[in-house]
């Protein structure tokens, strides 16, 4: 039931001042923190959480709630003292804030079961509220998605890839907030209190702007009714306020960043001064928040068909892997698929004539392609993002911060390698395999035919946690049969014979260069050991080991990868203490344009430096002495 | 001396003719490539290039003559045949395109005396326009800056990035074009030919914008005029243009995008339609292009003091690299440093308060940041970008091109790792070694005192090509002298005696880690022998080695890093064919707030698990059996 304005105001003055004392008591407690940029928060938050949102304080990820994400992370304790005031859990737990045993953490993750997605790198939460309300429309709810910004944040390009995207899709269902507190880190913002600048930007990027005092509970309110009213495009409310407010000796005072109020004198002054601005109330804001619908029960998954290859029938993985995601879409009504205007060299666009509603475009921003589908997977979709691999790294603090929030988004690269041949080292992407094995949590595939490509996609899609599928240019020949099957941390021993001098672990395109080494071998009497390395992370360490043991100690990795975190170092700590010898042959410098057959062989990975590495370590020669 | 737009414009519409000729044809014997995105932006290359910019075309590189960017990277062929045209090279070199044997790559790389830096990933050569610009200031030359983009390319936020920091500094020597020919890869880009979407945007992040017909070369000349006296601000012209223009059967047709003409009748046919558009011409345009004036000699470097600690002072070795980077500024005028709002804490704010003029704060984007650093190395200046270790992974992309470049950026990385403490995950590198590593030639250096950063930091500094420093956050005591000296390569052995079990290998934190062991075990009559590995990549090889050999070949690595791709694996792969072991201690789940020594100890890396392995080792039972 909504309460009228003169009943609501002095109880969110009430709760704006909580969580201010709260903030700063936990920061002092904890000794660091942001206890300035969650004041300057503190009114836009208490009229979000008090008098805006529908949410249930004791299930907060109930598929019809409102979303709230803070993409300003660092304001982390105002986030944290909201959730205690709506009685999610005990006020007491917030003086554990930044403990070693507590999940409310200096920014937020999904540890907490309020948060979506983590923030504390800028410019992200704007993203994955994208994908949340984008969610909204897969699911059919009327569940709105709110997201409180930074202006120093606002500096970020995905800021505005974010802008984008959101007003291209007419959401409507997402309201945006820019804290315009003046102060950055280190000084004061571009534009500090030049409101302007802000409301013209993301008018001329397509959205609503509403320019109000942020700690003007009336002028809040009525932003928020404003933007509810808004159709067909989103908007952002534009909020002047001064940092640090509530407090009088550090409002809008410079070097007060990331900084707690000292236990003692300067924290009671604080307290005292803001226990001084409670007022008469009497309202139970609690019990006025609006509980959200019964969710529908959401569609089961069909079964899929299984691939439909014939063996030696050549196509190159990447448009198998667009066959795979538009089957599992057509099956499954969770699985969604992101692109960033290359759908026709990713084969994602095989998903979008098939199921266009689940297909989101964003052109070229891969940020908050992968950002959008974080908000997505959160959600409960199984969003499948791809670009050319190299281009994923125009992501990577995204995808380091889907791994922190261990959401299972389902990461596409094509065009690995070298083996992409004339486009040149731009579109090549060489240290995608490093740039996901990093992250401990992230599931790395990479087929080398259809039918894994099929099958490796599928694995993904339900594996819990973030996965990163690789995949080639290069049409290949069909090599396992269609009811082949393939484990997350599997392999496949391609050849194998009781006399094999070595083993040759491949994937991806290299796989046939292993094999075409194997008959090269084979004709002059010398026989191999062939592993297809479909899964790069986990690697099945066991089996690694037993081929080693069993091929004199001597395993080859071969791959279109430079040298470091990739293929090589994934064998070569699997078997570190086993007593075996790993020699790698990588990409050991920058590639340049030529054919892809040319390019493997210059930079050190086909048949004939496979060849060539065998004959080395089967003398117990140093590899690379003979060249 | 000018010429009359009456004898101009008939030559201008020649050149632009023959650099379509130049694209289609040289495309069509590549088989690949870009022609209608070369043909869409012919007209503003050919007024660019021959009534424009100054510049020798016999010496591209000379510090005062204007630079073209080709943002939009994959229409090199008409860059090729715009230079071509100047008489740089022979057009015959034209048709070697895309092949193995010629610089002429896919997409323009560094390898071209007239490409500043390898574009090609989208959104990024306006940020290296940026750079070029502020380094026009620096060496206090009027020459202009001028870079060409995609209308797709427009989506990449990056661009917006770029936008703010060029405003913001008032760069009215840079000027934009925006080849608007509405036609992406995959389908009609996000705006099409809607003009005022793309002028809104400029203006609305402070350019001036001017909307032309692409196509219309009075208009292309006027524009530039007016750019050319636009003060205070940097210029964009939106230039609507037709993909494919002058070859009517593929003008403005969706599907064409990256895609060659065939030899033959497809062909020749596109080609006899441009040869009927040549018009009867006089001047020459080659000896028109105004030459660059003499270049200023450059101010040659004064020698640095050494540092100047005592052994056992407590300095953060971010600290040190503010002190490092400020002393090597005020000795060399070349030195310039660049922020994303977090100097206070990386502490390159000692540079800016020595050097406020070569100091370039980009607020928080750290993309336009590594770009902006990337064409200001471009141009000769020694640039230094930092932030959060953990924040550069937000410009991988950039990174990945700065070493396609191979430009002499030297990028800091301060907060890495656990060892931050309380801020938790989001804010602590654990995948930035990896992600350096990765690129076969950035040189990774990994400071532990004082005496080290600062070091160190004036070996990257005069080190050839692009290099990563990695900081700390907290304060470690001075363990070299100041008079120590360090290699690019080198590595430093501090414990040694004849009969150590093991060796430890540690960089930056985990280096008192190591000591700590050291202590405890010597405590009970074990020794050990403990290396700092400051440099990381490269590594050296015979030193690690040795010392494995010395210790039983037992080698312990220890870093505040994921496992994959940093030490643990550098050490691998240098000592693979040695016989050695190596045991690896490092981060191997996602970490959580906590207070710094906690969580060196909770995930894995503390002095005591170093303990636990070395004795492990040493009786030679698998490591982590124990625990």
């Amino acid at each position: 039931m909504a309460l009228d304005r003169s009943s609501l105001i002095p109880a969110l003055k009430n709760v704006a001042a909580q969580l201010r004392i709260d903030s700063i008591k936990s920061t002092s407690e904890a000794g660091s923190g942001h206890p300035t940029s969650c004041c300057s928060a503190a009114d836009l938050v208490a009229a979000l959480f008090f008098a805006e949102m529908r949410f249930d304080p004791k299930d907060p990820r109930q598929p019809e709630s409102d979303r709230f994400i803070l993409s300003k992370g660092h304001a982390a304790p105002v986030l944290y003292a909201a959730w205690a005031e709506t009685g999610a859990f005990d006020r007491s737990e917030l003086l554990k804030l930044r403990t070693i045993g507590s999940d409310l953490e200096g920014h937020p993750t999904p540890r907490l079961p309020f948060v979506d997605v983590a923030t504390g790198s800028l410019g992200q939460g704007i993203c994955a509220a994208v994908g949340c309300a984008l969610n909204a429309r897969r699911i059919k709810s009327d569940y709105r998605t709110y997201v409180l910004l930074g202006d120093g944040e606002s500096a970020e390009g995905s800021v505005w890839e974010a802008a984008d995207v959101g007003a291209m899709n007419g959401l409507d269902n997402l309201c945006g907030v820019t804290d315009v507190n003046a102060l950055g880190q280190s000084r004061p913002t571009m534009w500090q209190h030049d409101m302007e600048q802000f409301a013209r930007r993301w008018r001329a990027f397509g959205w609503h702007a509403i320019v109000i005092d942020g700690h003007d509970l009336n002028a809040i309110l009525d932003a928020f009714a404003e933007a509810r009213q808004t159709k067909g495009q989103p908007t952002m409310i534009v909020a002047r306020t001064i940092k640090g407010k509530g407090v009088s000796f550090v409002e809008g005072k410079d070097g007060w960043h990331g900084k707690a109020f000292k236990k003692g004198e300067e924290l009671d002054r604080a307290v005292a001064e803001l226990d001084k601005q409670f007022v008469s109330a009497s309202v139970n804001l609690i019990q006025n928040i609006p509980k959200p619908p019964t969710p529908r029960p959401a569609g089961s998954p069909k079964p899929v068909a299984p691939p439909a290859y014939t063996l030696g029938e050549e196509i190159a993985t990447r448009e198998a892997y667009g066959v795979a995601i538009a089957k599992l879409g057509e099956a499954d009504p969770r699985v969604v698929a992101l692109d960033a205007d290359v759908k026709n060299s990713t084969f994602s666009d095989k998903f979008e004539k098939a199921l266009p509603d689940r297909f989101y475009e964003n052109f070229i921003a891969e940020q908050v392609m992968i950002g959008a589908a974080m908000g997505l997977a959160a959600r409960g979709a199984i969003p499948f993002p791809s670009t050319f691999a190299c281009f994923l790294s125009r992501a990577y603090d995204f995808i380091r911060m889907a791994a922190i929030s261990n959401v299972s988004i389902k990461m596409a690269g094509s065009h690995a390698g070298v083996s992409i041949g004339e486009d040149g080292p731009s579109q090549m992407a060489l240290e995608d395999l490093a740039m996901c094995r990093a992250e401990p949590n992230i599931t790395v595939l990479y087929p080398c035919d259809g039918v894994s490509a099929e099958r490796l996609v599928a694995l993904a899609a339900y594996h819990p946690g973030p996965a990163y599928i690789r995949t080639s240019r290069p049409k290949t020949p069909v090599i396992y049969a269609n009811d082949e099957t393939f484990t997350v941390g599997g392999l496949k021993v391609l050849r194998e014979s009781a006399n094999d001098v070595a083993t040759v672990i491949a994937a991806g395109v290299t796989v046939f260069e292993a094999l075409k080494a194997y008959d090269q071998l084979k004709a002059s009497g010398t026989s191999l050991r062939v592993i297809d390395l479909y899964s790069v992370s986990p690697v099945d360490r066991d089996a690694l080991v037993r081929a080693g043991r069993a091929t004199g100690g001597r395993l080859i990795t071969v791959e279109d990868h430079y040298a470091a975190g990739g293929i090589g170092d994934a064998v070569a700590e699997a078997v570190a203490n086993a007593g075996l010898t790993v020699h790698r042959l990588a990409v050991r410098e920058i590639p340049r344009s030529g054919k892809a057959d040319e390019l493997l062989d210059r930079f050190g990975i086909s048949a004939r430096h496979i060849v060539e590495a065998v004959r080395v370590v089967a003398s117990d020669r140093p590899v690379g002495a003979a060249r």
